[in-house]
């Protein structure tokens, strides 16, 4: 955008370099000195009492530290939420899936915490076991938890309008079920934690989305004060949702170095990784829309069964993001939505980039069905239906900038979409789909950040937030957006992030929050050290702070810019003066609705997240009828973000997101034996991802809508309008053979499958 | 003082459970994986010219993992002021005496890096030494460094008013010589360095007075930006000015990690500690003073020659403090100091304490033999001339408060001198004497400080301020200080201090600064956070924020204590509404002087401290005419420090600074070998302190003159008004055997040999 002189620029992520070089230290990368080596003892079986644990003979293994079991907890149970609260870190009663923690081992080696594990005698008494979410919710089906009806640990059922009444009215209704896998984040990076109890004060180390949140949940679990656990900063090697969580990793590392009055660390395997962090919900979901006769878009009935495995986790959120989300991409004035998150004996599962991807593809072959029903373009039905700015949902969020409908056009262009879709040769198609996410936070969980800005008499300066990197740039975001306020170049800034102790307040990156709320934080701290850069500038000049400007690191006259002095002097002026620069900045958003805040807690509603973003993905591909093989050739994303604050960092987010959803598109799945409850797919021989030679040729395009509240208009980016890309391309594979799918993944199986049965069925 | 909660208090340091329990850790403490062990390589000689250096054999001994000499250097030389730089870290032509750093070496353990320090050969010229300094001044005496005429490094001339006319109109004009031994400042712990240069930044953790000081000097020497150097925080083993100096160690040790790649630790042996850190100058004093026949004190004018050793270092303030101080304590119009600092081939010397205690000692025992010629009480002399509230002395400064005359009245009324002043028995006596200090920042060393303060979620908060704590208990008083502004217990108060990266700036405790400009600093960004909390728990509780107060962690209405809300809940408020309650706080001292600030450098006249603390100190002894042995019975220590924000910890801070005189009155001197250049006493078995058999009984008294800058009133405390204790007990030995002692320290031997000249003479 014109006038700014370092954001909006594409700049090389801070982090590029110290991840390419091996120089970025990772939760395996830090050792402390006389550390121990943590391993933790998991069930075996997918639902038994524990009727007794025995851990005398591991204790006595020479170079064993410390045997923790759950007679060492206070036997609180973890959940996201006060209300939600349903899972011991150690076995206290039950085991609830294959690899549920029961006891954790440190020792002076690896192989040794091995060894002592196998000493450990726990007596179990096997119950029956439930692995579909459809089954568990059966009268004579095995109860996970106590008092918990039907094994729905969370449901939200939501009505706006009147759905009934409006059904009536349609000229056309479509109506079906949709099916996906339980499917894995997958972080590049295993999991694993340090711990360091020492004078008190419990210090950890772990890859995480928001290290304020963990910290309570740490400080719950081990009833210590808030201020004696500190998260340390570590760089992250993915989360995508899979880091949100406190786990009982953490927690063992925790108990054990309290124990041992050593530091310990547990590192996961790879397939330990995969068994027992989080995993995205498998979903059953049945979708029902109708529509005028001319296209407009009446009512929407949705029931969303949530595969949930063992424990809560942040499953309320993916609930309730489904009914929130499935209602903000196209105007739907009567809307149903009932959203059952079931327990199952398998590993749990949680927000996975706090999209429903899953029913994306549900809305969005409705979509298109629907427009082949009606004979209109699917294009002009969805730029028919698509929501506006200022806009108020059926949930009343209102809106507050929107670019769909130019990312729809947008990428119809790109994409050659009118001279493509329904024209190429058979086995070849196009498909359209569009996504939508909160940003600044989900669904009312209302949190703000704030920063401070201090000036180092070089004229460098140090930005501390409490905003956390998962790989998504964050931390350079944090440089670039304190460098345009401040004037010096990125190099000369130092960041301290991600440290609790170190740093105010931040939501973490819970989901879509660094660039609406952190980064805003920043930016008004930066302001905030800016103004008082400028009144020494000015008093030093005898010239206007109003007519001064900062660039690369020289404070000067706006209209003369020779007439300046070096940043580096006002740092030294500011110092002998005593008035060292210190900026601070703080940032909540505000509701927009008049309703303020909806509570996810109270499922009081109002508006869910502070704005929202929204996307149009463009597949085209090929599909070998004889294999089921499909191969994606290319894929157009066109996103609103807001505004881009540094456009390579932006696409590389769209295209990241965008093969994250090409391997749930097709690829990724995940199962269990039903009879011992093991999960067969743990590791990426069987767990199949999208390598490089999957990666189809990209095309993004942004849509700078300029949002009022966000830094300089920008907005989060990613797992907002890019989520159509599943869609587009089970779209596209219509457009291709003339089959719909509609299980997820589409595998070649499925799809052969599918071909065989003809157009229309899904296997 | 009426009205406070926290501060005034006697509350047990924050710190003294972790020392006591060993769980504080020093830098001898910490360990980095992968770290090498370092060794210096050490001169032999006292003064030569390095002809050669060949470190190849030891670079290809198995364990060795670098070879550091001056040709990995910049060659860049070191001082504390750009004009005083005469250091290299690593000798680049010529040592200057027997320790100067040659080579550093860091290898897998220390029998290695031992090992191959004796494989690294060098060819040395030898040149003449001189160990004297009035030898040093001398035509014909070796020069140690080039261009520096009769080896003066360092010279301060002062006139103020018209001594030679005033002289001339004396009464009494008393005249000698004085002199005093070198002496170690004695910190408990050894020095030592650890260094980790990782991803082009340079981490050191060593005890230091400044880390923002040591982060500028390395930053110089080895050619980084400033932000790529960050000085960890330590726990730090005493100081006492030994600590100020950037040293060759963690030069040679960033230098090693550079070069190895690793961490590494360089750790001093106490031997090694003594012979090349820092010790405090002997000296040569020319002390004449003259008086009205009335007592009143016309005239002054000293000859301070301090015995340097090989390099500068803070020198220049030694030097400086001299003149500035010593015209501080009485009214003195006419005044005339030549300070000379003169480099001889020793241990270099530095600032002990910024307090010329050597030159009390000879100003307030010329006071005692004035009043005696006079036929004057000492008491009553010292109070005519002592300086009072709102004067300005003669070099300018304004004297903004000051408690003297009430320290002079109450030290006489508590140790009872009047009654025993000359009235005890042979071989018993009393003596007094008085001491002064500038608080704040030294000789116009004007630098301020800054401070954040964050409320937790919990209610807690956590501080961050640049200040450092030597072991005076700076850390317990920042948060002593922020508790009383937040209104909440000092245990829910976390500390970040004494780390580059993460406070802001801060001048160390470079010297008496901590108290009256950090904790400053941190008062005022508590009392800014406090009106955050109070506007927030205004808007909550419908009252007006000046009806409020914060007690014990609850915001209540002053006149209706039970009327108030938890500071948990404003903090959570503070998070919801997004203005969390950030406070921040700088302070930066005014001159009073109408002349503004003085300049060290510049050598112009000004306020050369932002205020003065002053003090007077009563030993009574026991004197064994039969072995010269010196036994104080009692100190009373009468001092004003504006006001004790913990009471406990400023007796401490006055009974310790007490004990360390002791040990320079009577048992500590250093002695070198002359023809070696070896010192002769590195280790305590030949360098004797005071141990707790020859502690005194102490009666100590505090005068609170409530500063009108100070926090609370406060001044820093300790090396200032207790100064007066050597000068207390040569008084009191003259008092109890009639012999006036003139050489520092009183052995044994020196008394003896006194005791059989007679009076007035000196050893």
């Amino acid at each position: 955008m014109a006038g700014y002189k370092v954001v909006g620029k594409r700049v090389p992520r801070t982090d590029s370099v110290p991840k390419a070089t091996g120089a970025a230290r990772f939760t395996a990368d830090i050792s402390l000195p006389r550390m121990l080596y943590g391993k933790i003892l998991r069930s075996p079986h997918p639902h038994a009492r524990i009727l007794s644990i025995d851990t005398s003979r591991a204790e006595r293994l020479p170079g064993v530290r410390a045997v923790v079991t759950a007679a060492d907890t206070m036997k609180r149970k973890y959940g996201l939420f006060a209300n939600t609260r349903d899972q011991h870190f150690l076995a206290a009663e039950k085991v609830r899936y294959v690899g549920d923690e029961v006891a954790a081992v440190a020792a002076v080696d690896e192989d040794i915490a091995e060894e002592a594990l196998e000493l450990i005698r726990v007596e179990y008494e096997l119950l029956p076991a439930v692995f579909d979410p459809q089954e568990a919710m059966g009268e004579d089906a095995p109860r996970l938890h106590d008092g918990v009806e039907n094994n729905v640990g969370w449901a939200l059922k939501l009505t706006e309008g009147n759905p009934e009444e409006a059904f009536g009215r349609c000229a056309h209704v479509i109506e079906d079920r949709f099916f996906s896998e339980k499917i894995s984040h997958v972080p590049m990076e295993p999991y694993g934690a340090l711990a360091n109890f020492e004078a008190g004060k419990l210090h950890i180390w772990a890859p995480n989305m928001a290290p304020f949140t963990k910290r309570k949940g740490l400080s719950n679990m081990l009833g210590l004060p808030v201020p004696m656990v500190r998260i340390h900063h570590v760089t992250i090697g993915g989360a995508f949702g899979s880091r949100s969580d406190t786990y009982p990793m953490e927690f063992s590392a925790a108990l054990l170095s309290m124990k041992s009055g050593r530091p310990v660390r547990i590192q996961c395997t790879q397939d330990e990784t995969m068994a027992v962090t989080r995993m995205m919900h498998g979903a059953v979901m049945d979708v029902k829309m109708g529509f005028a006769g001319d296209g407009t878009l009446l009512a929407g009935d949705i029931r969303f069964i949530l595969d949930g495995g063992a424990y809560l986790s942040s499953g309320v959120m993916a609930t309730n993001a489904g009914g929130h989300h499935y209602s903000a991409t196209y105007r739907m004035p009567n809307f149903k939505y009932e959203g059952l998150r079931v327990y199952t004996n398998k590993t749990t599962c949680n927000m996975h980039s706090n999209h429903p991807s899953n029913l994306t593809m549900a809305l969005e072959q409705i979509m298109d069905r629907a427009a082949e029903a009606m004979g209109m373009d699917s294009l002009d039905l969805r730029l028919k239906n698509a929501i506006k700015a200022n806009e108020t949902l059926a949930n009343e969020s209102v809106i507050s900038s929107c670019g769909l409908s130019e990312c729809l056009t947008g990428a119809a262009e790109v994409s050659g979409w009118k001279a493509k879709r329904g024209k190429l040769p058979r086995g070849r198609g196009i498909g359209m789909g569009c996504g939508v996410c909160t940003s600044g936070f989900p669904l009312g969980m209302r949190l703000g950040s704030a920063a401070f800005v201090k000036l180092n008499e070089d004229g460098s300066a140090t930005v501390t937030t409490g905003a956390i990197d998962n790989g998504q740039g964050n931390e350079s975001m944090m440089v670039q957006v304190a460098a345009e306020e401040l004037g010096i170049a990125m190099k000369d800034i130092a960041l301290v992030n991600g440290d609790t102790e170190l740093t105010p307040q931040d939501p973490g990156t819970y989901s879509m929050t660094a660039t609406f709320v952190s980064a805003n934080a920043v930016r008004l701290a930066g302001a905030d050290a800016r103004r008082q850069m400028l009144q020494i500038a000015s008093d030093r000049m005898g010239v206007r702070p109003e007519e001064l400007d900062i660039t690369d690191g020289r404070v000067h006259v706006r209209e003369k810019p020779e007439m300046g002095i070096p940043v580096e002097d006002v740092a030294r002026l500011s110092l002998l003066a005593g008035t060292p620069v210190m900026g601070r900045g703080a940032f909540m958003p505000k509701p927009h609705s008049p309703q303020g805040w909806a509570d996810l807690a109270r499922k009081k509603p109002g508006q869910q997240g502070p704005t929202y973003t929204f996307g149009t993905s463009v597949a085209e591909v090929e599909v070998d009828e004889d294999t089921g093989k499909v191969n994606v050739l290319k894929l157009t994303l066109v996103d609103d973000m807001g505004f881009a604050i540094n456009p390579m960092a932006v696409e590389g987010q769209m295209e990241g997101f965008a093969e994250m959803l090409l391997g749930q598109a097709l690829y990724e799945e995940h199962h269990w034996d039903t009879k011992s409850g093991k999960l067969l797919t743990p590791l990426f021989d069987d767990y199949r991802i999208p390598t490089a030679l999957d990666i189809p040729t990209f095309e993004t395009r942004f849509v700078e809508t300029i949002d009022p509240d966000g830094p300089y208009g920008g907005k989060d980016v990613g797992i907002g309008g890019t989520g159509g890309v599943i869609a587009a391309i089970v779209n596209a594979i219509y457009d291709a053979v003339g089959v719909r799918v509609k299980s997820l993944p589409v595998s070649s199986e499925r799809l052969l499958e599918a071909l065989r049965k003809g157009e229309g069925s899904g296997a």
